[in-house]
């Protein structure tokens, strides 16, 4: 297969997260917590999810400048029964949030067999996806929703950017297969993909975002002069909608016009709200009949007849861990413009410039 | 508004109820089993949820006659803990499993905060957004997860079915406003909707179904020829899978290849699957305080800035509680050529005829 990103530079996972941890300690957060965040930021890059890992380094570290970020946050129960909890964030980095809430709802799915975490007072915390690939080490499904830290989306209908692209992630463990594990906005794309377009100086396909007449928005750097479009029409605005309330509202977090546009405000504290569900397997089933019946049902789609010109059918996850298993030897691809940025970055924190890998011909 | 259905006949809402419930008791329920069965399906018809009310009833009289239904079953836990259980409907109808599904994790999610109830062995249940109703009363939130009865969906760049419209339904409480209900078919539209198309004679619109050249298929007569479409490509694929991992294989029913299609076999048990999440409001924040912030983003919603051409911006599940009050008042539309297959079914069951209405101009 050839790589889209095969001229770009490349780092490795262990580098990029050295120098993302680095960035962060110099911007002000404690060492122990830059490396939590950095390697998590680094992981989602070696998923291939490039719209939420070093890409973001740059605004991250604005926003701790700015004090738009506590660096020393007291992350906190404030209400908790057997099989929930929420967690007040202190506006802390979202990473070490949505980590801790993870762990909590393990914790309880352990003894309950569910278990609901909610978080507020947190901020942006990378790709859902990472949080739900925790619980199945456990043995244990995931379900991860979040507010999106900016509005991007209307009500069906509607012009005025009231909602987010507000993901849901779901991880189910598998026994010999990969692990399923579902990460999507509720957008036909993400942000963050609109990003990473712009970045590459790609121009976006038609459905991804209309400008303000409905007309079809083509170009990521006019991204503000329009919104992007929900999956399914009314479905998913519906989607949208009742993700924010789970991850936002039912916790205590901003939701609405209450959501503050990380993108352009790096001092308002943004009250960020995500939930994770955490299912413990072993008091539905016997876990190695679940995860065989997951085999199963995934040698069953991959072998599936294809519609004329498909190569390969793919499950929710595969392609992320494809990616992973090829980064980890090859290095993560980082775009031009993207190494050019992290470097002024570098030289203006004063840390060494990002250590590329030695081209090679793949 | 013109009701689109204002030439057809209607039947009120305790009526049909009436007819159901006898058709159902005939055919060999017990009476209070009838009752609640038939009560729901006519909820269904109240609320404009017209492909899985009484236009079912064939279909279930069929299968009770059939045996393919347990009319006598023991409904049990199989297991257990403080935030979870297995229900087994031991073949039972859906719509009483479950009903008992969502009483206990209604029961359990006030003790823990949230409970996680999922079934086995049961079957077709009727539209989601039935059962997250019943937390709203208790000031929780609902979140339903099913695996359809027949499969109509392929996985993303596949030919072969085998998955199903696999629905998600989220209930949410409101203060004045009407509580936020979504309910939707992971599928661009629900089987049921395709079957109420072909009743009433009309075509479908583009981008409900495909045949197996990939080429848009209109005609629901044709539906067997035919697949769904997901919503948003692969990402409605997706969410189709983890919503069948969830209310199927998690608890033991039955996803992928061993789903019944109980359109065309009346007789196998279906092991059909649901699962219902209940989230007691009170342990996350004061219910006031949430409610008056739903209803301040309905508010928000409603009034914000249009599309050219839009005239109102609704959120998920107004239309049906609009529908439930017009109904109440008009009776509920049926369509011609379903009024002659219930009366043929009642003849045929030696039970009077389907009551209707009589004809108003409204």
């Amino acid at each position: 297969m050839v790589d889209q990103n095969s001229s770009s530079s490349r780092v490795s996972v262990s580098e990029l997260a050295r120098f993302i941890a680095l960035a962060l300690e110099r911007a002000g957060l404690p060492a122990h917590d830059a490396g939590i965040v950095a390697g998590l930021m680094a992981e989602a890059d070696l998923q291939g999810s490039d719209g939420h890992g070093v890409i973001r380094l740059p605004q991250y570290v604005k926003r701790i400048r700015a004090g738009g970020i506590n660096t020393r946050p007291h992350i906190r129960v404030v209400s908790e029964r057997a099989a929930m909890a929420v967690l007040d964030g202190d506006n802390g980095m979202g990473h070490l949030v949505v980590s801790r809430a993870v762990d909590l709802a393990i914790e309880k799915a352990g003894v309950c067999g569910v278990a609901w975490v909610s978080t507020r007072a947190s901020n942006h915390a990378g790709p859902a996806s990472l949080y739900v690939r925790k619980p199945l080490q456990h043995d244990m499904l995931g379900l991860y929703f979040a507010v999106g830290s900016a509005n991007h989306l209307p009500p069906w209908g509607g012009s005025e950017m009231l909602l987010s692209t507000n993901p849901i992630a779901v991880g189910v463990p598998a026994g010999n297969e990969p692990a399923v594990v579902l990460d999507m906005a509720t957008t036909v794309a993400a942000y963050g993909k609109v990003k990473a377009k712009a970045k590459r100086g790609e121009m976006m396909p038609e459905g991804w975002m209309i400008d303000r007449q409905g007309k079809p928005l083509l170009d990521p750097a006019r991204a503000g002069e329009g919104f992007l479009l929900p999956i399914g029409g009314h479905k998913g605005y519906g989607l949208a909608l009742v993700v924010g309330l789970l991850a936002g509202t039912l916790g205590g977090a901003a939701m609405g016009r209450d959501v503050v546009d990380f993108n352009h405000d790096h001092t308002t504290p943004t009250n960020t709200g995500q939930a994770i569900l955490v299912i413990d397997l072993k008091a539905f089933r016997d876990p190695d009949d679940f995860k065989g019946a997951v085999d199963q049902l995934a040698r069953e789609i991959h072998g599936s007849q294809r519609l004329p010109g498909v190569e390969r059918i793919w499950l929710p996850g595969e392609q992320s861990a494809e990616k992973r298993v090829r980064y980890v030897k090859t290095g993560i691809p980082l775009a031009p413009g993207l190494v050019i940025e992290l470097n002024e970055l570098a030289r203006d924190m004063g840390i060494g410039a990002l250590p590329l890998m030695e081209a090679a011909h793949m």
